[in-house]
This record gives structure tokens, C-alpha cells and sequence, in this order.
């Protein structure tokens, strides 16, 4: 499996005109290399070239090990605990791959400005340029054994939050609420680093899109968004439910309803050779018609798989096609500043000739009496 | 505080020679700011300059609350969820702040590639320098309220592991363990973000000293390394205890006892106005004498504080006098491959007058029978 991926990333690199691919540790580099590193104050630098000899590893002298056992056998430059050995692992290591005045791709979103100066100072005159079209290709469409982790991650998410409702009263903080619901996660089969830490956001506070756990006590009269999810082997899940304590507010009562239907609508627009802008267009449409176009402020939902945002985004102006095998959320929602909001979340594939929604849990109005 | 904070961070840029920081999502930025923001495809990125001019932020639009509550007051820049909306606003952002051809400082464990490029565009003829130093010192000593949810985040870690500790038996899995402990540093007050997944370490696998949780399942006559730590208002403690089953393996016992001497030299041995280095020489000493130098392949400590590895690092050349308000931890191990290991950590701060170790928990040997 490792190998046919090290294949598929060295075509792509040929495609690209790339002469490397840097990849620090992150995601990509296990999909890539089978071996899961820190990311730490210690860089750890994979260097996968489109020729056919063995990718390059720089990585702490202390983990040689790892880098033994990785399957894909690389070539190994180490470097101990003093900080002046690492500018010397870095030089052999980028000669012994030829890439001085070369071209180099990394992750826009991972490499760092450590790594990247430690490259360029190594690689004299290289050109560094980001390659998340190459990366992005290699973990875009999941295969079955991707997609049965990501199952298992909504499973674990959905038996979570259905553990956690009963518990919900008045007078229980929003931490509270989202460490029983951390707690939930583990028991149901989460991994013990959940792709991210559960948002609870109460009252007005769920008028804010990305609002962090706080004190707030839950209120009478609340609406609740609860935004989570799971990690099972390396793959994650991502979902958001709004609930409602009694007396339902009349307005977010209503915004709930339009929320449902253009989380509806959007799931039914995705299939194969959709843009992903129509997904983004069908959903907004419900919430545009209904008046509250302003209040659906972010975009309907982005990819997921090893993380819990990548691409594909569903951008009303992303005209990217939707394949067999993509992985994405769809999540409308609504906020009234210093009221309170709705959010719908649900994750998606693309299969054949549709779209599968891996989530099944009621996205009805919970009411907390 | 935050003024004051703020204060002391122009007072750092004007000693540098540094006309910005440029901060992007993270805990310095939370230090700084006093808002969280989460790190995303989409950049947030903070500028402060050294004059009595507020500081820029660069957001998406859909946070602009949080920004417009940041106690600081920052001018803001934002953009909408159209890529092509990114290189204006962080134009825009730069022009505002005067910065094309200045001297700008980065957090090289921090700033990204994306952030970088895109700074780099907005500010023609800038350069861009590792500032860690600056940011460093904001963060190195800690006051009064930092140290007590550091207290209380080593309470919390401790507490989990004394929950834990009695359900451990042959035949459950490293992954099992770690899930039991991760739910235990929930319920004992952590928040769910946790600093790290918990290491778990058995048998030969606690010859890896990073090893991650696999299936294998804890078996008599193993070694088990058990590396954790809670978080508490945004602070993180660090703790790593060994624990045996019987029969105790002869060598690990005697190692064991070994390596506790060294923790305690190490932690004997820091002080205000002491090296780091002599700290690591301290311990390392001791695990030399017996003959297992070569076996010791990681520094002796890190800073810990709002990150899990922060400076100051307890390392043989490291030559920094440690401060009162300085915490870090202090971790001697010994690892023999194949066979198995021990590591011992324990979290200390730097008083007026020598150290105080912050964790409690017993040190000596938990055989399990």
C-alpha cells in the first residue's frame, strides 16, 4: 500500500515539475511514510523525490528507530540534542538527494518557518513552492479501508453525543458539558487525541461560529450548538447538532427549520461531477430565501479525512468536481449576533452515483424540558 | 495585564532592532492577545510594533467579533471565504502598518509557509527573521497566576494516574490504558484539550521513548512507561512515572533505581542563577557512573508552561541561568532496545531561593502483582 502511494506521489511530483516533495511531520508524512512523528521543537523532514531511489529522512538521532522500521526503508541523516548538529544533517541530507538550485514543494499549512530556512540554507538556491495540489491529490479520495475508519469515527461520535443528551440540564456549564462529552468520545472508541476539543456554545454564545467552551451556565430558554467529533485509526469525524432548552425562542425555532432544509438541500445536491460550489449554492439558497442570507457567514463545509479540515471546501466559488471516494462536511448555519444560532452538520461521500451520508443521528430539534 | 504584557513585548522589538512580530494562531498570540483563536486553513495573524500603535490583526471575516472584543483593541483586516480575498486583506494590513522593507520577526516554531508567503508578498523588500528570542521571554517566567493553573493542571494529572493505576492488569492493551487515563484526566478537571496524547510504553516498547499506544497487550515481567499531562486554563503539566509487573525484570529494577537518583539529582540541582546545562549534567552523572551514559539518548528537561516543550531546555550545552518563574521538567530514562525502559519526570519552578518540585506523586517503584 505504502509503496503504490510513494508511486502515485512521485507521478504526481513528475507532473508538477517538482523535483522534491518536503513534508514535515503531519498527516501527509504518515500516509506517506506508515510512521506516525511529533510534530516537536525537533524537526522531523521527509524528502520524496519522482526517481526511483529510497525518500530521505532527517529526524532526531533518538528516533533512528522509527525511522529503521519505517516501511518505505529511507535513507537516514540524524542529528543529536546539541541544536548546532542540525544544519549539518540538513546540508548532507539535501546533497545526498542533489537538490541544491532544485524545486521543492511543501504543505502550505505544515511546513514551518524552522524547517523551510533550514531547507533553503541546505538546498542553495532552491526554489520552495507550495504543493498542496500534490498532497492534496494523495489523500483526496479515501479508499474502503480509509472510509471504514471514518464509519467507525461517526459511529463513535454519534454513540457519544447520544450518551451526553440525557445528561444536559439547566445550570451545567458549557466545559462541563463538552468534558462529558470528551469522556463520552473515549468510551465509544475515540482515539485520546480527538481531531479537536468538542465546541459548546450557549445562549449568544452560539451566535459565534467558533466559540470556545466558557463558564456559562445553560439557561432556560437556550438554544445549544454542539460541534465534535471522533478519530479512529488516524481518520476523524466532524458533527454539529443545535439543541433547545425550554421555552423554545420562537426565532431560533424557526432558523432551526431553515437550517434542517438547507442541510438537506445541500447533501442532496453532492454526487459525482458536481462542483462543489453547487453543494455550497444549494444550501445557501434555503437560508437566502428564508432572509437570513448575512447570517450564514462561512461556507457549507470543507473536506475531512486524516484532518479535520481539508479539502475539498464546499466554496460557493470552488467549481472543483466532486469525485467518487471524496470525504467533506455539510454545515449551514445561522447566527444573530448577541441572540443566539443554529449549525447542522453532517458528513458526506461521494459514492458512484450519489453521495452517502455517514451520519445518521436525528437532526430534528432536541427539546430539554 | 495584557497592556502590560503588550508593553513588554515593543520593549523586546525595540532591543532586537525588530520593527514587527508577526504572530499567527497560538498560544503566544492567546499570551498576547488574550484571544484564542484556532489554527486553520484560513490565517489569523496578529502584528505588533514597537511603537504606541495598536496592533494589527489579520481574521476572517466570520471572526471579526472575536476581534473586535480582543481587550486590546486591534485594528482589523479582515477577509471573506474567497481565496482571492486573502493577499488584499494581508496588503492592506501591511501598508497599514508601514512594514514593506522593515526587519519582521516570526515564531520559527509557528509561522507557516501560507502566513509567510503571503506576509512576505504584502511587505516587498521586508525581511523575515526567526524571533523566537522575543517571544521566549514573554513567556519564560511565569506569574503567580500562570503558576497556579499549573498547579493545578499537575493536580489534575496526578489525581488521573492514581485513578488509573489500580484498573491496570495483564492482558489489556497499551491503547486501552491510555483511554482509561485520558478519560481520568478528563473527570479530574482537565480541559479537553489535552497537552498530549497519553504515552503508554510496555514491555519492549518502553525501550522507544516516544512511543505511541499500540495493541500490544500488557503482559507479566513488563516494564510499563506511562508519559502524561493535563491542561488547565490554557496551562500544561508533563509527568512520567514507570510502573512494573511481576516478576520485576532484575536489570530494569536496578535501572529504575537508577534512573530516580537522577531525577532527584536533577531536580537537587536547579536553582536560580544555575546553568540549564548543570542541571542535565547532574542527572546525567549519576546514570553514567552506572555505567548507562550511552543508554540516557535524550536531554535531561523542556520548559512547560502554555505549551508541552517550550524553552527552557534542560540540555548539557545549554548554558541559560535558570530564573525564578521558570518551569520545566526534569526526565532522566534509560532505554534498552528490545528489552525495555525507564523515565521518570517530574515538573519544577524556579523559586528565590532554589526549586520547587510541583508534582507530588510517588517516585519509587509500582510493582503490580
Amino acid at each position: 500500500m505504502l509503496e503504490t502511494r510513494l508511486n502515485r506521489l512521485r507521478l504526481a511530483l513528475q507532473r508538477e515539475s517538482l523535483d522534491a516533495l518536503a513534508l514535515i511531520a503531519g498527516p501527509t508524512l504518515v500516509h506517506t511514510a506508515g510512521t506516525y512523528f511529533h510534530l516537536m521543537e525537533r524537526p522531523v523532514v521527509l524528502l520524496a523525490t519522482p526517481g526511483g531511489e529510497p525518500p530521505v529522512l532527517i529526524l532526531p538521532e533518538f528516533e533512528r528507530s522509527k525511522g529503521e522500521t519505517s516501511p518505505l526503508r529511507p535513507t537516514l541523516f540524524t542529528y543529536g540534542e546539541d541544536p548546532a548538529e542540525l544544519a549539518p544533517a540538513f546540508e548532507a541530507a539535501l546533497r545526498h538527494a542533489g537538490l541544491a538550485g532544485k524545486r521543492i514543494g511543501v504543505e502550505s499549512l505544515r511546513m514551518r518557518f524552522l524547517e523551510l530556512r533550514l531547507l533553503e540554507a541546505a538546498a542553495p538556491g532552491a526554489t520552495f513552492v507550495g504543493a498542496d495540489e500534490v498532497t492534496t491529490e494523495l489523500r483526496l479520495t479515501k479508499d474502503a479501508v480509509e472510509l471504514q475508519a471514518m464509519r467507525r469515527a461517526v459511529q463513535a461520535a454519534e454513540q457519544a453525543l447520544k450518551a451526553t443528551v440525557p445528561l444536559l440540564r439547566p445550570g451545567m456549564t458549557e466545559r462541563e458539558v463538552a468534558s462529558e462529552l470528551t469522556l463520552q468520545l473515549l468510551r465509544a472508541g475515540s482515539e485520546s487525541e480527538l481531531p479537536f476539543a468538542p465546541i459548546v456554545a450557549s445562549g449568544p454564545n452560539s451566535a459565534l461560529p467558533h466559540g470556545v467552551p466558557t463558564d456559562r451556565r445553560l439557561q432556560r430558554g437556550d438554544f445549544l450548538i454542539i460541534d465534535w467529533g471522533a478519530a479512529v485509526e488516524g481518520y476523524v469525524s466532524d458533527l454539529t447538532r443545535t439543541l433547545a432548552f425550554e421555552p423554545v425562542d420562537p426565532e431560533l425555532g424557526r432558523v432551526h427549520a431553515i437550517v434542517l432544509e438547507a442541510n438537506q438541500a445541500g447533501r442532496a445536491a453532492a454526487g459525482p461531477g458536481v462542483p462543489c460550489a453547487e453543494v455550497d449554492r444549494a444550501a445557501r439558497r434555503v437560508i437566502e430565501a428564508a432572509g437570513y442570507g448575512p447570517r450564514f457567514t462561512h461556507r457549507t463545509g470543507h473536506g475531512i479525512g486524516m484532518e479535520g479540515h481539508e479539502p475539498p471546501y464546499i466554496r460557493g466559488d470552488n467549481l472543483e468536481l466532486l469525485t467518487p471516494g471524496m470525504t467533506f462536511t455539510v454545515e449551514p448555519g445561522v447566527y444573530l449576533p448577541g441572540h443566539g444560532g443554529v449549525r447542522i452538520e453532517d458528513n458526506v461521500v461521494i459514492t458512484s452515483d450519489g453521495a452517502e451520508t455517514l451520519s445518521t443521528l436525528d437532526r430534528g430539534l432536541t427539546v430539554i424540558g
